[in-house]
């Protein structure tokens, strides 16, 4: 299968996103032809990568003054010191404007050095090669960059969209499946707000996704790009239409901030939770039908998972509140929740009492 | 004389400038037809000013819920441990992004506050109240925020529009004259690089403007903003075209970076003395013509500040080199400067050696 090329239009910047297998080899032209000057570049590369594709891309990268740097990535590193370590190789370098900045990780690292990259000199050139399923599937695409801080997620960072996206699929060989199951949430995320038909496509080819049968996974992440990057091309900023993006998301970022972001729990996972919490929580208020709702979370039952229970008892609904009542998508005093009216079809802007999310989440926990 | 609005287009944004005397009494109405939502406000105000004019503006900005932290400002306090405790303050009271942050004060303060404004849940409202001379003429207008570190001077930050900008000229009359003629410092190289017949009238005005004469200083404001409105109305990223801004700041912010940033040689003064050198630079290269150099020299050296010599000897040649290699302007290896044409003829792309400047720096220093 040859390699694929989207094209992102924002406001600010126009910028192209490649998935497909064996990119290295093609990777000088395409930053040629992509305008990207390498003169001198940091990368900054996640260090427990595996070195085979890792080598291969570094290699390929012909830049007059390569510096790397090795980043432990977890969710406990995405802070603000991650990115001064981050800003300080770029200002002992004296790099300008003009140089560039390469991630080679998942999901944390692009956030991390895209946050750095947005904040140096107010703006350098950034280049995110995503190496895992979630992260070529969806963070990579849009320009979210941030760190944690000890209120919640992702509560500090930009929107700055990278220069160019570089989705090598050798990559996802070499992830465990609970990595990989993180990635397919976020594929299914997408596909169920946005494409009925795609979602049958994912009934379909679940399991060949999962065992990464390269044409159809490559397909399955360039379809998840699709939708993201159409959102994105008209609501970069998260004013409205982005926020169905968030679809699931409330719910599985509290999960994940009360259980202080443990191993135990991944975010993909947090993110199916999350979406079988909305779609339930869309059937109770009789928003989606009962069909719609028992064919999707059959669909995630089917990925074997922990369920809420596994993690949460009474006690901790006050706590889930607290950071639900944080996240970022919200106005003053609602929570705001991403439903879906049907498959294919969410609800954006429906604001709930805290009284009936607490309820909600009683029952589940009953 | 009414109060001038000037509207401001971004790619991202359009926002609207006031400048006036008074203002407060007509706040109320302008918040409402700008459409900020006041339902949470958090006002960051520097420590120092006076309390009249400010406590003006703060009673009548009407706030479900208003809370005031007071900001120290200084080139020390511009880092960010200060914009740390501006976002705790917003963590702690969870403001959502449609709330919005005040800033109330000068250039420092609003780097500052846009800054954390700007990185804070990705992007909240965010309205600048400038209260210097120098704020209300430059800062305040193009979306520039920032910290410094010991790498020189605004060196993190992002672009970051505001939402709204407040200009009240009777914040002005508590200002020392060595603050107005920073102002004036950038109303000239505003005039210098765009429009010729505009200075004659400083040439003309200056008096009258360093006595704030109502009038006069309400139309050099409006006009220097008009200026630095189209220059980023094209460029708001300083690809380009934004760069003729820093004329004569590539010399300053080495001067003040070499210095420390003591009080003994302000931003302004070091913008006059960094024009100053620029304009002779350009007359050297033979760039500019002897009569416009001279002209714009004998108006600086009327401003009848200290020069060069008094602040820097030869052995610091190499320190200010260095901090003029670090500007954020320069592409690698060589130093970016914006010189003259002639009055109002700016030259953007000009790339000169190390060694050339050294020779010129030792000629103004013998």
């Amino acid at each position: 299968m040859k390699i694929n090329k989207l094209l992102v239009k924002t406001k600010n910047k126009n910028y192209s996103i490649f998935v497909g297998k064996d990119i290295a080899n093609n990777l000088h032209g395409i930053f040629k032809r992509e305008n990207i000057n390498l003169n001198k570049c940091l990368i900054v590369v996640d260090k427990e990568l595996p070195k085979n594709p890792c080598y291969k891309i570094i290699n390929s990268i012909h830049s007059k003054q390569k510096k790397i740097i090795f980043f432990r990535s977890s969710e406990k590193n995405k802070n603000f010191s991650s990115v001064n370590k981050i800003l300080d190789s770029l200002f002992r370098e004296n790099f300008s404007r003009e140089d560039c900045v390469i991630a080679i990780g998942g999901g944390i690292t692009g956030d991390v050095v895209g946050f750095a990259a947005s904040i140096y000199k107010r703006g350098i050139k950034f280049i995110n090669i995503p190496t895992t399923l979630l992260a070529q599937v969806d963070s990579s695409v849009g320009g979210k960059t941030g760190v944690n801080n000890k209120y919640g997620k992702n509560l500090i960072g930009t929107f700055n969209q990278p220069d160019l996206v570089i989705s090598e699929i050798n990559f996802l060989k070499s992830l465990p499946k609970r990595e990989l199951i993180c990635g397919y949430a976020e594929i299914l995320k997408h596909t169920i707000i946005a494409n009925r038909r795609k979602f049958s496509f994912l009934e379909k080819n679940k399991n060949k996704i999962l065992k990464l049968n390269s044409d159809i996974i490559q397909k399955a992440i360039v379809d998840s790009c699709i939708i993201k990057k159409k959102v994105i091309e008209k609501d970069e900023r998260e004013r409205n239409l982005r926020k169905v993006l968030n679809f699931g998301h409330t719910f599985a970022h509290s999960f994940e901030a009360s259980l202080k972001y443990t191993k135990k729990l991944n975010h993909g996972e947090a993110v199916l939770m999350g979406m079988k919490c909305a779609i339930k929580f869309s059937q109770q208020i009789k928003c989606i039908s009962k069909n719609d709702a028992i064919r999707l979370i059959k669909h995630i039952d089917s990925l074997k998972l922990k369920n809420l229970k596994n993690f949460f008892k009474f006690k901790n609904i006050e706590t889930l509140i607290k950071f639900m009542k944080n996240d970022k998508k919200n106005k003053s005093n609602k929570i705001n929740l991403i439903l879906l009216k049907r498959i294919g079809k969410p609800e954006i802007n429906s604001n709930y009492s805290v009284s009936l999310i607490k309820k909600f989440l009683y029952n589940e926990l009953n």
